[in-house]
């Protein structure tokens, strides 16, 4: 019989995280300040607290998980590595395709890994409230949860057409004890600017960082700090804990190596987590082929310059040394919500430049297929962004049967799809557009950056 | 550190469900045909395939499980058993609390332990259809998909007014090739009959039971059948792989036997699935308290008769000896959907009777305040039947504390809440009714069957 599941006690839990930084052959491009110089840990001090921006500026390899972390973590860690082996026969493919299954917390993402610890070391360093921004709301969830836990108050900025449109994930906000508001909202001087400019606005991403910010900065007692759910190098570090993880399942399961590892990749937190622990091998001389997937809707890695640019459309944050598609970019409105991010985490892009990864990107209707198969096969529904990890894998397997290798594929499953069915219907509907930027479109988005500084000059 | 996931290796699964017919000490009550004579497996032959009346009708303790069937239940089988210790913790309980989390399966619940068996055996059979009533659709999916693995067309009459109002479930069923339509609809002729008295009618289950029913006996090629999730026997014995399941992990914890055992009914399935392996021991003297738990708003266990009724509202099946609060009992809008049937399983039924079971009665307000406890402890989010479960689990940890005693509490975790969070937002908004039947409503609801025959006479 072969082993379709593949647990890890829980004393086997990874104690440690891992940090790329510490083996990257080149040193990554520092963030930038106001002033054009490299930040310094006091210009974050109002915005994260010291114990992550320590985090977030080491380059030392392995940092302690706290043991009150990893107490939270076990409620759902270690995760399972499972094996494909209904869609490997489908496929008669002679490769092996394993799956870290991220979909099991409670949030139903690989979100609440990075959540906790955030909400962890605010609390201890005396922060009393963390404000955070959210897209559909798999971010926003999560925090509310950590949150919950710890014992912060969560204040949420929901960009307003989510937050009329998806009211699962609000209720979920909600239920652990998050306070979920509509972005632009009346709570903060920029959200209230932004309504008397524009009171019918839909708003955005961009917007709601703003009002985050805003609403944490400008809290005179100090016990308010803004969380992050992606992009930042603590927030990578946070998610190697999936990675880690899966290697011992993989030796557990018998398999020396993987051969590919792929991720989809938003921001670039889940493709990170998996992925950076074989980076290390990667670095050290080991053939893997590690492969962050986008859409063709918002092809960062795979079309974008590597420049600095701002995390966000207001340009309230550092430069940050990425590949983007300019921080004015709005993505055509495809399903997967967590990968329309005009930018990419500094690490990732980074380990991109350095030609560690090597980026694809998938269309929508091409995912969604994936996905089905996935779910016809397998059994479970994934996240629309899952499915452009899932894309490329079954490419894989079927490059596998042309060439007759018994490859090992390794991937990351982020997120169940369960909160996100309409997406599917749209797609059994035959309602889905294979969006796909053009060179004008995507010249046309570059202009905001075109007076940035480029990198290492 | 205490133990908080107990899995079991995939060779371990149980290979035979247990039957507990062939351990009661008296004989159920068979069920009667429209000449008041008990029903012959001829009778049932145009409704169901004759692999599946053979169980139904089996006083065998062992049957087989298929291995064609075990492959398919690997997907996510077997399930976890978990210990809440987090909710320990939150009580101060001496208590050690167990469950079983049913929740792990692709449609979310226990439901696919039995649909996977019976699309298979229909399919063994050379059926090539089956059809089915669904209300807020759980049953529905779990059809769907089982049928879409197995390769069997499946219909779904589903209820009109969660048709309309819940629309998730039905973009699953979709999913996986169910073909599911409002009832009463007019692809039956009892449907085209209610809809012209009745244009505006929202639905029932028994009118969908009697839509299904016409269509599987409808099809003159012989090809199609009808399936039930609950109530039949051959359906609690499909679940007893829950229980089964849990004995064996029980062990691995280091328990050698539960105090408790809790699982809510509706029908009985899930609750038949973990506690009867353990009823059998009970009847062999073990000291164990096992407890159904019901919605005080369909209060069937604790305030019903036991008495011969229809399984359907129309009156199409045969007589049933069960608990029961009469076929024309509509139940108040709880959201435990699952919970809001008239009987109860005639082996859950019969069992009560000779004094194995002890069920209580929970509102739904209670249920919902242990279902947010949860959620805020344990982190995971759980449907509204199972907080039934979860309620008279903390009452019993609560006693526990009292007492000073080291209980062992084992429940079933029924299924996730995600597909029903708008019952927690209601919750959370003070809007939800204690609802608790009144004695006149009752008294109204048996007119019904006060010429139908007593059980024995």
């Amino acid at each position: 019989m072969k082993n379709k599941k593949i647990f890890l006690a829980e004393q086997d839990i990874p104690k440690q995280w891992y940090n790329l930084v510490a083996d990257l052959p080149e040193a990554p491009a520092p963030p930038l300040g106001p002033d054009g110089k490299p930040v310094t840990p006091d210009m974050l001090a109002s915005v994260f607290p010291m114990n992550l921006i320590e985090q977030e500026m080491s380059t030392q390899r392995w940092i302690d998980i706290p043991e009150e972390v990893l107490e939270i973590l076990y409620r759902w860690r270690p995760a399972p590595l499972r094996r494909a082996v209904y869609l490997e026969e489908y496929l008669k493919t002679p490769a092996r395709i394993y799956y870290k299954d991220e979909s099991t917390s409670p949030p139903g993402s690989h979100k609440p890994n990075t959540a906790v610890p955030q909400a962890w070391y605010n609390k201890k360093f005396g922060i009393e409230k963390l404000t955070t921004e959210t897209g559909a709301g798999q971010w926003g969830s999560a925090l509310s949860f950590a949150c919950d836990i710890v014992g912060l108050e969560c204040k949420v900025y929901m960009v307003r057409i989510s937050f009329d449109q998806k009211p699962l994930r609000k209720i979920m906000m909600r239920l652990w004890g998050g306070n979920c508001v509509a972005s632009p909202s009346e709570e903060t001087s920029f959200g209230r600017e932004i309504l008397r400019k524009m009171p019918d606005t839909p708003g955005s991403l961009g917007i709601a960082i703003s009002e985050a910010i805003e609403d944490a900065v400008s809290d005179k007692t100090g016990k308010t700090r803004y969380a992050l759910g992606s992009v930042l190098n603590h927030v990578m570090l946070h998610q190697t804990i999936i990675g880690l993880e899966a290697k011992k399942q993989l030796k557990l399961a018998g398999e020396k190596q993987p051969d590919i590892i792929i991720g989809c990749a938003g921001g670039g937190s889940n493709f990170a987590g998996l992925s950076f622990p074989f980076v290390c091998d990667k670095i050290n001389g080991a053939d893997i082929t590690i492969i962050p997937t986008e859409p063709t809707a918002c092809p960062t890695l795979t079309r974008g310059p590597f420049k600095y640019d701002c995390g966000d459309m207001a340009c309230k944050t550092p430069l940050l040394a990425m590949f983007t598609l300019g921080h004015s970019f709005v993505p055509p409105p495809i399903h997967a919500g967590g990968l329309r991010y005009h930018g990419m985490a500094p690490l990732v892009s980074h380990a991109v430049k350095e030609g560690l990864l090597e980026p694809r990107a998938y269309d929508q209707v091409k995912c969604y297929e994936s996905a089905l198969l996935w779910a016809k096969t397998e059994g479970a529904i994934c996240a629309p962004e899952t499915s452009h990890a899932i894309a490329c894998a079954i490419e894989e397997a079927e490059k596998a049967k042309e060439e007759g290798k018994e490859k090992v594929i390794l991937f990351n499953y982020s997120g169940h799809g369960l909160m996100d069915l309409s997406g599917y219907e749209s797609f059994l509907d035959g309602k889905l557009t294979r969006y796909s930027l053009s060179e004008e479109e995507l010249k046309k988005s570059l202009e905001s950056i075109k007076d940035l500084p480029e990198v290492g000059t």
